[in-house]
C-alpha cells in the first residue's frame, strides 16, 4: 500500500531507477479535464536531470507517454496511466555497489526488509520515483484551478533568501536555475553548489512553499488534518528531514498572546492580522495563504572515501564516482509543488461530500 | 475517513468534547494479547486533566470501559471498543462562544467546512479526542514488546533541557510533573509555565521522542516511509506546528560529508558512527534508535482580550475565562508516545507480509 | 479491516453477542442531516428478537444510544457513534458449547483463525452484529431520500410468493409478521415456519429487494461495480449462500436476443423494454429499478442431535436447547435493506466527485 | 478507487480497449517469489481472443511486458507493473457506435456517469480490462502454492456437465476448447455455441470453481467474509449475473437438519459429512474444498437488429457487425480462477497478522 498516495485522487507509482520504465497510475480523476502530454512534460522538464550546470550532467529525456484515461484531450474518469522509459545506462560499476552498502542510502535497509534489491541503482528509493509524482501533480493542479502552490528554494546550506510569500510568483521562481526568487541570493546559492560539487561534496537546504487563493473549509479533522497530510507528503520525498507549517519551530519561543492570529472581517471576508497558523486551523483551511517549509539534508551521494560494510557483513570502505547532483533542491521544487497539489486536489474532491 | 488511523492496526476515534462520551474502536489487533482496563488506565491518567498544578484544574476521571474485543483478559482478534464518558459540565458561557469565533481555534474553520458545529466546546478539534489515541496506544505498545517509544519535554518556551536520548528512561520522564528527564531544567520549566498561567498567557515547546530496541527492516518505501508516517501522526496532534527526524532542520547547514552516517559492523550488528538519519533510511529502519522532535505552539486558549469576528461576520472582541492548560506539553508526552507506537505496531504487522 | 464497510460513507461495527454492548461508528456522513434516536429505533425494532410468534422468544430491547456526531438533531459531519447494550443473559450452558463445536456455526473456524473465541455465544459471527448495520442503514436511507430499497420475503422453503417488484411498498411488507407482501402466501409461510420450529428444525428462503427511484449514473466501473458491491454486502450477512441481480441464474438459459434489454426514450427519459439487467449495466445504474435476490440457508441452530467434534479434536454429539429463530428471513428483511442502502449512499457520495 | 482490488495483495488495472495499452500494477506482493513473463503469458493465452473456433476470430497476441518489480527472475517487494499493448485495430464503424448506444452494453451508463466516453469500443467496460486480472492472478497463484483454484464450464445454455469437484484437475479442464472436464458434454456445448454464433446470437452459462488444499482459518469475519469477497470478485467480471457458494440457492428448499454439515475427526483432521457450506463458515475456511458457481448472461453483442436510442436521446435501431464471442465462458475460466486466487492470496497475507 505504500506506493499509493491519496484517498479519492489517488496515485500509484511504480518502477525502479534502472528497470525498463517508471510510471504512475492516477485513479479517481474526475472526467472532462483537459490535459495533454505537453502539459505534463513541462513540469517533468523542471525535474529532469541535466537541465543546468548545477544539476547532475546525466542526460535523461524523461518523455512521458499517456497510455490510458485521456481521450480526445480530456480525462475519461478512468485510470490515467503514464509511463516514462528509463535509458539503458550503467550508472556505475555494479560489482562494487552490489557488494557494498552506500552510507545514508537505502541499500542496507531494503536488503534487510526484502532480502533482495535491484543493486543496479537506488531502485524504488531513487529520486527517479518522483517522476510519477510530478506528472500526476500536473493533473492535480488542473483540478485546483486558481489555488496554486508556488515552491522555491529558501535556503541552501547557510545562504538564506529574502522572499515575500504573499507576492512570490511561479515566474520569479523559474527566473534562475536554482529556483530562488531572490535573484541576488540565487547567485550565491549557485556558487555554493558549484563549490561543493567540485569538492565532491554536497549541500542541503530549505524549500518554502506558499499556496495562494485557498478556499475556506478545505481539509479534514483529526488524523487527516491538512497540515498532517502535507507533512507526510513532504517527508515522503527522498532526503527530507523536517517539515513545519506557519510559525513552525519558531512558535516554540512565542507566548500565546503573540502567536494567536486575531481575526477580523474585511470586505466581507475573514482575515487574520498575523498568519502563524500558516492558513490551516484544526486541519482545515481558513482562507489565508498556506505556508510551509521543508528541510532537505545534503545529498547522500558524495565522492569521498567512506567507511561502510558489505552485504556479507564485513567492514570496508567505498569511494563512489559518477554523475550526481551536489544539491537536489533546484530539482525538488516541482516535486514539493506536485505533492502539495496532490494533497489539495484530493481534499478538494473530499470537500464535495462534506455537507 | 479522517477519523481512522493505520492500515492493519487501525483505530477510529469518535466523540465530541461536550457530547456524552469519547471513544475508539481498534480493528486489526492480533488475537491473544493480554490487556486489562488497568493497563489502559495507566496511560490515560498520564494524559488526564487536573493531574498536577501546571495542568488545567478541570477534573475529569477519564475512566475507560472496555466494551468488546477482550475476553478473559486477552484480545479476541475482533474490534476492541473503548469508551470514556464525558462529565456533564458547562465549560463556559455557551452563548458567547456560540456567537464568537475563538482566535486560533477551529471554530471558524469547522463552521466553514460543515455549516454546523457543537459550539459547547472544541468538538472533535478538542484535545479530548486524543483520549482514544492514548488508550489504543497502550495496546500498540504491547504488540511492540521491547521496542519502546520514550517521549519527554525537551524545551518549554526558551528553557531547553539536556537529555541523552540513548539512555533516557520512562521512569526518568515520570519523575516530575513537567515530564522532562533533566530534573534541574524541569524546575525552570515548571516556573515558566506557572508564570505564564498566572498572566493568563500560554507557552509552547518541543517534545523529543526516542525509540529504543528498533528491529531492522521496519517501515515502508515511497509514500509510507516511516518518517512520513510519523510526521503525519505528530502533525495530527492538536497544536503541533513542526516535525523533524534525526538531524532535522540542522541537516540544512551540514555538508554531505559531515552528514552521512558511516557504517560498520560491531558484534555482528550493523551500527553507524553518527545517527543523523534518526534511525530511518529510505523509509525503513536501520536498527539504530529512532529520534524525532515535535514543535508545539503555545495553547490558543488565553485569558486576554482579543479581536475576533462573530458567526454572523461582524468584528468584535472576546475575553475568555475558565480553566485551561497554560502549556499542553506535559500532558502531550503520552500522546506522542501513543501515536509513535500506533505507527510502529502497524508497520510491525505489515512487515510480516513483506517476504 | 473486515469490520469496516464503505468507502466514503463508512461504518465500523464492533461487539460480541455476549459482551457488554454492540455498536457502530459511522464516519463520512455529511453534515446537516436530521436524525433522531427514534428514527433509528424504528428499524432496530423490525430486526429485534421476540417481535412475533415466528421469531425467537428471547427478549432484547435493543435500545440505541447516540454517543456522538449528532447535535441538536442534526449530523455534525463527525463520526456518529451508536451503542446498544447487551442484556446480561446466559443463552445456554456455556460448559457444553465451550467444549463442543456447533455444526455449521463459526465456532471451529474462529478457533482455527484466532486461537481464542468468546464461547458464550456466536461472538462476532452472531447475527447480533447486524444491529449496527441496521442502525447505520437508517442514516444511509436519509442520504438517499427518494431512492428507496424495499426488501421482502419472496420464498420460504418451498412456498413462493407472487410479488410485483415495480409496485411493492414498504407498507405492504410490514403488513404481516413474515414480511411477505403477498398476504395469502404469507399465511402459508407462517405455518411452515411454525411447523419447522415445533419440530426443532429450521427453514431458509429468498429475500428479494427492489430499489425504486434510482438516479442514472450511480455506481462504479470494474472492481466496484454496483452489483459486485451489492453481492458482497449481501454475502456478508450471516446465513446467505447466494446472490443474483436482474435475470440472475435464469439468464443462463436465455439467448442473447431474448436477454438484451432494448432501449427507447419515453417522455425524455431512457427506458428499457425488459429489465434483465436489474437496473445496472457495466456496474452503473441506468435508471431502471434495481432488483436482486438473496438466498438464505436454513438456520444452523436446530434442536436435534448432531455429530460434531470437541475443541480437543474428539468425536462427540451435541443436542442444543434454548430459544432461536426457526427461520431468520423475517428479521433479515431490514438487514438486506440496510446493506443495500449503505452501498447506495456510499456511491451517492462518490458520484459527487466523478465529473 | 474502483480500479483497485485487494487489501494487502493489491492490483490496479488501467487501460481502455481501444487505447494504446492495457495493464496492471500489483502492489504488496512479497519479495523473493520466482516469476517470469512466460509464466504470466501462459494464462494470458488461455484468455486471449482467437484461440479456437468458438471464440472471436479477432487476433490479439496479448504479449505481456514486465516493466518493474521483478529482478533477476524474482519479485522485489516493489510494485510489479505489467503492460500489454493493444493492436491498432478499428473494431467497427466508429461513427455508428459513437451515436447509438448498444443495448445491454455500458455505453449509456458511462456517458451518464462521466459525460464522456471512449466510443471506439467498450473502454473500461470491455472484457479486455480483465487481462490485468489474469496476469496478476498468475502471481497470486504462486503465493498460494498448493492451494489451487480450478474453474470449469459447468453449463452452457441448457447443456449441463457432470463433474466431480473433488477430483477435477486443471489438465482435464484444458483438454478441450470449451473448458468443460466432462468430455462428452463438452462436444454438445461446442455445437450449441457454434449454432448460436451462426445465428448471430449468443449464449450464457455457469462456471463452477473448486479450490483444493485449502488451509483452515483463512478469511475474515463480518464484512470481508471470504464468500462475500469471492462474490464481489465474481460479480465484478463482465456479464456475471449471479454467485452462489456451496449449497447456494438450493439451500433454500432444504431443512436445517438436512443442510447442517456434521463434523468429525479423521486422521487428526476435521472433516464434514456434507459440504453445503462450500468450505467457508462465518467467512473463514474450515479446510474443506471451497466450491462456488458463477452465472454468466449471454453476450450482449449480437448481430440482430435491436431497438435503441442515440446519445442525443432519439429512438433508433442498431444492427452490429464484426467479430465477437458468441459465448464468453471458455475464455472466462482463467478470469474466474484469477479473481479467486487474488482473493485467497490477499487473505493468505492478512492471515499472517491474525494472531
Amino acid at each position: 500500500m505504500s506506493n499509493t498516495f491519496g484517498n479519492l485522487f489517488k496515485i500509484t507509482t511504480w518502477g525502479e531507477s534502472h528497470g525498463s520504465a517508471i510510471g504512475v497510475v492516477i485513479d479517481g480523476c474526475p472526467a472532462g479535464i483537459k490535459v495533454s502530454a505537453k502539459d505534463i512534460q513541462k513540469d517533468l522538464d523542471r525535474r529532469k536531470p541535466g537541465q543546468s550546470k548545477i544539476t547532475t550532467q546525466r542526460k535523461e529525456d524523461d518523455q512521458v507517454e499517456i497510455l490510458s484515461g485521456i481521450f480526445e484531450g480530456k480525462t475519461l474518469g478512468t485510470p490515467i496511466s503514464l509511463m516514462i522509459r528509463n535509458k539503458d545506462h550503467k550508472s556505475c560499476d555494479y560489482a562494487e555497489v552490489k557488494e557494498k552498502y552506500r552510507p545514508s542510502h537505502a541499500d542496507f535497509t531494503y536488503d534487510a526488509k526484502y532480502g533482495i534489491r535491484d543493486y543496479r541503482g537506488g531502485g524504488r528509493a531513487s529520486a527517479r520515483e518522483t517522476i510519477g509524482r510530478v506528472a500526476s501533480g500536473v493533473i492535480a493542479k488542473k483540478i485546483l484551478k486558481k489555488t496554486e502552490a508556488v515552491a522555491y528554494v529558501k535556503q541552501i546550506h547557510k545562504v538564506k533568501a529574502d522572499v515575500n510569500p504573499a507576492k512570490v510568483t511561479a515566474k520569479q521562481v523559474e527566473s534562475n536555475i536554482v529556483r530562488c526568487p531572490d535573484a541576488k541570493t540565487a547567485k550565491k546559492m549557485i556558487s555554493a553548489i558549484e563549490k561543493a560539487g567540485k569538492a565532491g561534496d554536497s549541500l542541503g537546504g530549505i524549500i518554502e512553499c506558499v499556496i495562494h487563493n485557498v478556499p475556506v473549509g478545505l481539509g479534514s479533522p483529526v488524523f487527516d488534518k491538512l497540515e498532517a497530510r502535507l507533512a507526510k507528503a513532504m517527508l515522503s520525498i527522498p532526503a527530507v528531514k523536517g517539515f513545519e507549517i506557519g510559525s513552525g519551530f519558531n512558535s516554540v519561543t512565542m507566548m500565546g498572546s503573540e502567536h494567536n492570529d486575531e481575526m477580523s472581517v474585511k470586505n466581507g471576508k475573514m482575515t487574520t492580522k498575523t498568519n502563524n497558523a500558516g492558513g490551516i486551523v484544526g486541519g482545515i483551511t481558513n482562507g489565508m495563504d498556506i505556508i510551509f517549509r521543508v528541510a532537505f539534508k545534503p545529498t547522500a551521494t558524495i565522492f569521498k572515501k567512506q567507511s561502510t560494510i558489505t552485504s556479507a557483513g564485513k567492514n570496508t570502505t567505498l569511494k563512489m564516482s559518477g554523475r550526481h547532483d551536489p544539491c537536489v533542491l533546484p530539482r525538488a521544487v516541482p516535486i514539493v509543488e506536485a505533492m502539495a497539489s496532490l494533497v489539495l486536489a484530493d481534499e478538494y474532491l473530499i470537500q464535495k461530500t462534506s455537507k
